[in-house]
Order: C-alpha cells, then sequence, then structure tokens
C-alpha cells in the first residue's frame, strides 16, 4: 500500500443565515470536484459546514434553533455530498450541528465525521473544547455561545486506522490546546483533520484580534510538530453575517512546515501530496516518545481542570 | 507592587573544553553587568553555563566526567557571579551539572538554579526531558549522551513565587514537550525561564537540521502562546568544540510575540520590559484553564509513556 495520500483543504466562504443545505452541499459537491481533479484522496471541510456559525446569536425558540442542526447524516439534503464524494472515490471530513437522542435524552454536540473513500462510515468525532459562553455576555458587542449550543463530546480523541493510515479529528478550539494532538498521537496518529470557524473581529481588543491568524498558525504548526503528526486544517472564511471569519486553511507536515495554505476568504481548494512516512520521523528520534517522555511529572495534567496556586 | 519585570536572555558564545570556570564567571560577570546598564531584574543563563557542552564526548574515566560537575553551589569559583549579582540587585537563573550524594547514592543531574535580587537562593530544577542516549551510538558522527550523563530530574516541573511573580524553570530539550509548561501554567507560572544548548548540525540529516531555528522558536511561542506565560530562552551559541550551536536566545510574551531575540552566537545580552499582567490576559479568555480544559479526556498522556496503538 502506498504511505503518500494526497490531501485537500476544501475552504469555504460565507453561508448566510438565509442560505438553504441544497445551496450548501451543491459547493460542497463542486468543491469536492476541484479536489478530485486535484488528485486529492481525502478532503477537509469546515466545522459546521453546512450552516452558517449561528452560536454568534442567542436564540430561544426550540424551532429556530433546530433548524441549524443534523438529525441524520446523510439525510436527504446531504446525501447528494455523500454520492459525488464515493463516485470520486474521494474520503472526507465533515462538520456539523448533531442533533441526537441518546438514552431517551436529547443531546447536541459539534460534531465532525469521516468518510472513506468507499464511501463507508469511518468515525465520528463529538467537539471537547467548546469554547465561549453558555449565557449571553451583556458587555460583549459580539457573542460566542457554543457551551449554550453544545455539550463537551463524549466520545473522547479517537484515531482510526482508515485509507492506509491513522487519522484523529478535531474541531476548531481543539486546535489551540496541545492536549488534543498528544492523546491522539499517543494512540499513533498520523493525520489529525481540524475544521474550524475563527473570527477575528471577535473579543474587541485589538491586542487579541490582530494576532487572530498569527494564533492559528502557531497551534496547528506545534501540534503537527510537537506530535509529528500531518494536519489538514480548514476554514470557514470571510465576512458571514457581519462577523469576519479568518481564511488560511493550511496542510502542515510533521515537521511543523505549512505546505499549503489558502490565499483566500472564499471557497477555495489547497492540496497537497502528504508523505505518511515522514510522521515516524520524528518519533524515532527527538519525539520518540517511549524513550524520553516523563508521564509521571506530568500528573497534574489529568488532575485539576483549572490552575491549583497556594 | 510593581507588575512589571525587566527580564534578560545572558547568551553565551561557545566555551572550549579547555577554558577554566574562573574564565567563564568572568564572562557571566560581565553579562551581568551589561545586563544591568539595561535595566534588568532577572537575568537568564544558558544551560550547563559553566563548561563545554560535554555530553557530545564519551567518557569513561570518572575523574575526567566529574571534572565538568559541581558538588557545591556557589562553589568557590562561581561565588563572584554571586555576589555580583546581589551587589547589582539582579536575580538569575544559571544551568549547570550537578553531582550530589542523595541517601548515601551519588546521583547526577541537569540543574538550574534560581536566586533572586537579594542574593538568596529561592529554588532548584532538574532536567526532566533527557535527550539523546545512554550509550554511545556507533552509527552517528555526533554524540548526544545526556542519558548517559544525567539522570532525569526528581524534583518535578516547580513554581516559585518570587521578584513579584510566579517563575518556573525548564532546560533545552524540555522546552519542546507542551506538558513542561503545562504542568507549571496549572501551578500558576507567569514566567518560565529555559536555558539551552541546541546543535544544528547533530544528526547529519538535512531535514531536520535544517529546521532546527524554526523549532526552536516554534516550540518556545507555542508554550508561551498555550499557557499565558512568559518565556525567556537563553542559548550557548556559536561553533563550540567542533558542534554549530544556534544562537536565537529570545524573550517570549504570553500572546507568543517575540519581544527580544538575540542577532550572534556570542555573549550578547537582549532584555525586554515584561508585563506580567500580560500573563492573566490569555487565561481570562480563551485559555481559561477553569472553564475550559477537559481533563478526563486527556487521561493517556498519563497513562502511558509511549504510544498504544492497536
Amino acid at each position: 500500500m502506498s504511505r503518500l495520500i494526497v490531501a485537500a483543504a476544501a475552504q469555504m466562504g460565507p453561508i448566510a443565515r438565509s442560505d438553504t443545505r441544497k445551496t450548501v452541499v451543491e459547493r460542497l459537491v463542486g468543491l469536492l470536484g476541484e479536489a478530485a481533479s486535484r488528485g486529492a484522496e481525502l478532503v477537509v471541510f469546515p466545522e459546521l459546514t453546512l450552516t452558517t456559525f449561528f452560536p454568534r446569536w442567542h436564540m430561544t425558540d426550540p424551532a429556530e434553533i433546530d433548524a441549524f442542526y443534523e438529525t441524520e447524516m446523510p439525510g436527504g439534503e446531504t446525501r447528494p455530498l455523500f454520492e459525488a464524494a464515493k463516485r470520486l472515490k474521494i474520503g472526507f471530513y465533515l462538520g456539523y450541528a448533531e442533533l441526537v437522542v441518546e438514552n431517551g435524552v436529547q443531546r447536541r454536540f459539534n460534531t465532525s465525521i469521516l468518510i472513506d473513500r468507499d464511501g463507508e462510515f469511518v468515525g465520528k468525532y463529538r467537539k471537547i473544547h467548546l469554547p465561549g459562553w453558555d449565557t449571553p455576555q451583556p458587555d460583549m458587542a459580539s457573542q460566542h455561545l457554543e457551551k449554550y449550543y453544545f455539550e463537551p463530546g463524549n466520545l473522547g480523541f479517537n484515531v482510526f486506522k482508515t485509507m492506509g493510515t491513522r487519522i484523529g479529528m478535531a474541531i476548531c478550539n481543539d486546535r489551540r490546546w496541545p492536549e488534543t494532538y498528544r492523546v491522539m498521537a499517543l494512540k499513533g496518529s498520523e493525520m489529525i483533520l481540524v475544521g474550524y470557524n475563527t473570527p477575528d473581529d471577535h473579543t474587541g481588543n485589538f491586542d487579541f484580534d490582530s494576532l487572530t491568524q498569527f494564533h492559528n498558525q502557531l497551534s496547528i504548526q506545534a501540534g503537527a510538530y510537537q506530535n509529528s503528526n500531518w494536519v489538514v486544517a480548514t476554514a470557514k472564511a470571510g465576512r458571514e453575517e457581519g462577523s469576519n471569519l479568518i481564511g488560511q486553511s493550511m496542510i502542515v507536515a510533521p515537521s511543523g512546515q505549512i505546505v499549503a495554505m489558502a490565499t483566500s476568504t472564499d471557497d477555495e481548494v489547497v492540496a497537497a501530496r502528504c508523505d505518511l512516512d515522514m510522521a515516524a520521523l520524528y518519533r524515532k528520534t527527538i519525539f520518540d516518545f517511549a524513550r524520553h517522555r516523563e508521564p509521571d511529572q506530568y500528573r497534574l495534567i489529568v488532575e485539576t481542570k483549572g490552575p491549583v496556586t497556594d
């Protein structure tokens, strides 16, 4: 089996609140076609790919809220994407809002799924690091209510053997937390897929917002290098419902080098040939976990959530 | 109490194997003087500051080996540094090879100490992540035998309340492991001090060696940003006994921004005014650990040393 895989980040420009699933899925199918023409075998779509980034609003009407969630995947409106991918022999990562009943309880997650090149379901991830708030913040000009619309993922950080490699998934804010990459690298991941929606006009604090692109790169590059993983990270980008989302969809090598990056904030495919053996390179040397890690010294990482100071 | 501290990285050029402690300490005192003239209140010296980086050689004669270690600190030859710092009211971090008898057993550590502005001993750190090998590698053109000369540190990653802030210490390779910064940030650190000796002609593999400076920056910037800490990192640099050590001594803000960096590979002081309140900035928002971390999902980080794959 070849140890090369051509991966693509299929960045999306803004999605309006009024856009239908049908319109969005047509765009996704178009991006798939472009990725196929570039030789892609695996395509990563953004977080919450199917709708506008609705956690920016505080909604209270259940019907209004539910309209942003998927209750089946694929459903009638998303099926054309699955069919196109299977026809093109392209695996894909897709982020969406998931409404599910588990043990009689209705639950909401910020979810991604991984589909292989034969159209088979490989795995699901539910976002663990939810940023923002669970109630509207009256002092803030813009809201970020992910903790209101979702609960933290209950599936852990998993790694799936598929497409000749081991693939992990993360979503948006997860990429800033080194624990995300580390857990999956310890499970043998060679490639981590991430979708995101990241505003750069969010905090109203210049020091923060002006560094949004830098922090995006820094987090992904460090995660790739320190865990010797390929990372494919895809944005929903551009001016969406008055909010400015960064682009910078990128493919990062296990060396931390950016090997492909979007230049627009619109629908755009970037692709790169990823040598999966490169993931082994640093793990045999400077990041040979079994020789160099000292887990007894890391216990505080799991023993406390917040800081412990005297 | 002021929440500003002027910190300096006192980079050192190469130290020859034949250089005496006396000569080295004179250089350190000179660097302290320059740091004082730039307003520094805290100076960070490199790892193994007092001698050449001896783990590049495989020595077997105990007397030859012992000559590189300190058995007391300060000792007769290092005392002038402590006296100068106290006189100048400068706190400092100093790395050195430590030979100590604990419970009747002789032990060797790659150590750093922190001294406050009154010349009082604050704390000690013993390097936890030892890179390289415990036996010579016949296939390698250059050796890196830290695991032969030292055992992993037995003091943990600690944070010391001193000089109006909370300071943690790390040494060289520690800076590449995200666990290093995270444990100290969870203990409330606002500033992490690191000394290093990092060759860029070490592996004989172009892909590795050509990225040495990039990986140095990436690791330190990510550690600073993801933990909202100031990091002061100081190199021993230049061509030392045939090995090429990178410089890039740097001061990095909690935003991940490099605010000072050495441009030479020789003795050089870089200094910056560090606003300690900046460490709180990201911890109140995107990295508010108590609101956002999910430790139950991180357990594998401490439950295994090496990878766990099926």
